[in-house]
């Protein structure tokens, strides 16, 4: 597939956020001119606020709000971290450059912007975002941790400097970083047919050794554990954007079920945000019903991953009857197991055998 | 610098594995053919036979050996499994296929070896590096970790599929993954004057949003916190190969200081190889003096912290002054310090002030 390149998806994210941050600036504005304490409202993030919705398959801040004045004294410290961020945020915009959500602590300083530590101005950031409804990756804010990709795909930068480059995802067989360049950049070419998520670098390089990229036109991303918020921006992107179907691989564990969980329907503190899930992503495995037909070796579950099961069991995410069966499976038989273990039949057993089958999961999707 | 493609490093490196491989499995057949029983002796791992070596810069191990015997009953099961692990990974560099230490693990069981769990092969497997006095990287044997590459260089790839192959190493502005492929690629042509080792991916970013690649001619490492195995082996061939000098950035701390060490002189876990430091290395910071000099935002130091340094005051691997002093003024301070605490000044500061301070250590180390 080829695109035409007018505005890029990067152009519109930056027109958006710009815009966004800047009639927060004037609503300030606004409110001084016409005499008022000027004051932000934005959604309530308490836990009584946040409900699943299943047409959306996550969740979603319900109708509560809060409002921060600068006219209450107890306000003032949120109020005032919250119209910087907004004014730092929008510097980043504008630069073209990006910042850690570590960096934003520390660059308050230079401005004698208080925060106690990182944690207060993590808990503000993600008040800026419910302010905006806009991700911090779309102000220029990334977390620390990556994954990678690859695949057959052609992908052209936005980030200063690489601007219109354009970059070859198969050019490197160990995987190229999901970072801030990644995440902005435009799906220019592909033959892919689908997009393959993969828990554990170790068997994203058996697939890229096993060629899983050619012998099932796969696009395939190493999450690296639970992703990042970039990674599962990115694995929706390429599900709306170019239509491709979703898959995902993990442990067969509770806390692998959750990585498939998280990347398919989102977390409750991204409430607030839509463009983190990817409803129609397949949990293609390691299901707890394939410890048992495949003899997986495996490990008894410990009381923490019983006492998550029960967890998962009681969650609008897993309600769905396939999901349920599964959580049921694992306390039944009270094992668990890892994508590695198939390497027991050898090691190109899970893509000759294992994946055939489970590719089918994907078609009737 | 250019480099005429003759025998490569990687299949230097998978001839010489093959060839010890063997050698190992005659040895049996000789016992055998002698009438007796087969053994294997190696260097002993006990912490008394790690000594430092003040000439390498690194632990070794000294002079005492162990025997497995499978004459003596107690052997047996460790003389099958590390037999076993040799002819495993014979296979694997034969194939030209790599695992990972988990991979290894379960394809034990295809081939009824057993082992208790992955804790026991790991050991078994560290035997093995200590019997052919070679890394389990030689051997096709990964870890899970995966740092990340940024820079003016050319690579050429020998895994299979991608014999030939070159890469630019500045086309992807978030890094490629450093594993199995990027640890055995050729360097074919840089212009790169150093080697920056970074502990974070935000730093990481920043100096390539930075242009520190252009600026100051510099290959860009993230190590991703303490760097896997397969990275320092990269850095070590960048010294060495290309000749160029390494410096290395880590937060203000213990264990920041100790990713430097680490780089710089291994660990004592891998007192049996010598190709995993680079004794010219240069800890470039940020160091405790750094906190006082630049007043950095700082945080207090834990007990545990100083528990730490203290350990560190007393490991022969930090004898040297300016080592030692900077964990006297860790303890004189109290105080600790992160990479990102430069962002107090502006988010090019660190690049556009601290680091052409600190390179002119560089030029003198």
């Amino acid at each position: 597939m080829s695109k035409a390149r007018s505005t890029t998806t990067a152009e519109k994210r930056k027109t958006n956020a710009q815009a966004l941050l800047k009639h927060l600036g004037e609503s300030v504005y606004d409110d001084l001119d016409e005499g008022r304490f000027p004051s932000l409202t934005l959604a309530s993030r308490s836990v009584r606020n946040i409900v699943y919705d299943r047409k959306l398959q996550q969740f979603v801040l319900g109708a509560t709000t809060v409002k921060k004045s600068s006219g209450n004294i107890k306000h003032i410290r949120p109020f005032t971290q919250l119209v910087w961020l907004a004014y730092f945020a929008k510097k980043l915009v504008g630069e073209k450059r990006t910042s850690t959500l570590r960096d934003v602590f520390y660059s308050a300083q230079a401005f004698n912007i208080e925060f106690q530590d990182q944690a207060e101005s993590d808990e503000l950031i993600t008040d800026l975002e419910v302010l905006m409804q806009m991700a911090r990756e779309d102000m220029n804010i990334y977390p620390e941790e990556r994954s990678a990709i690859f695949g057959n795909m052609t992908i052209e930068y936005t980030v200063p400097g690489y601007e219109g480059k354009k970059a070859d995802l198969s050019a490197n067989p160990d995987g190229v970083m999901i970072g801030p360049a990644l995440t902005t950049a435009e799906f220019a070419d592909t033959d892919a047919e689908m997009v393959l998520a993969i828990e554990k670098g170790g068997l994203f390089t058996r697939f890229i050794e096993e060629q899983v990229h050619k012998k099932y036109k796969a696009l395939l991303i190493n999450t690296a554990g639970q992703p990042p918020r970039s990674t599962r921006y990115l694995l929706r992107r390429l599900n709306q954007e170019l239509g491709l179907p979703v898959g995902i691989l993990c442990d067969a564990d509770p806390w692998g079920a959750h990585i498939a969980m998280v990347c398919r329907s989102g977390s409750a503190n991204a409430a607030h945000l839509r463009e983190l899930t990817t409803p129609s992503a397949v949990w293609l495995g390691v299901w707890a019903s394939d410890i048992v037909k495949y003899k997986l070796p495996s490990d008894k579950l410990t009381e923490i991953d019983i006492k998550r099961l029960y967890e998962l069991k009681s969650d609008p995410r897993y309600t769905e009857k396939m999901w349920h069966d599964e959580l049921d499976t694992f306390l039944k038989i009270k094992k668990k197991s890892e994508q590695e273990a198939f390497a027991r039949y050898g090691l190109s057993y899970i893509v000759d055998k294992y994946l055939p089958e489970k590719l089918q999961l994907m078609k009737s999707a």
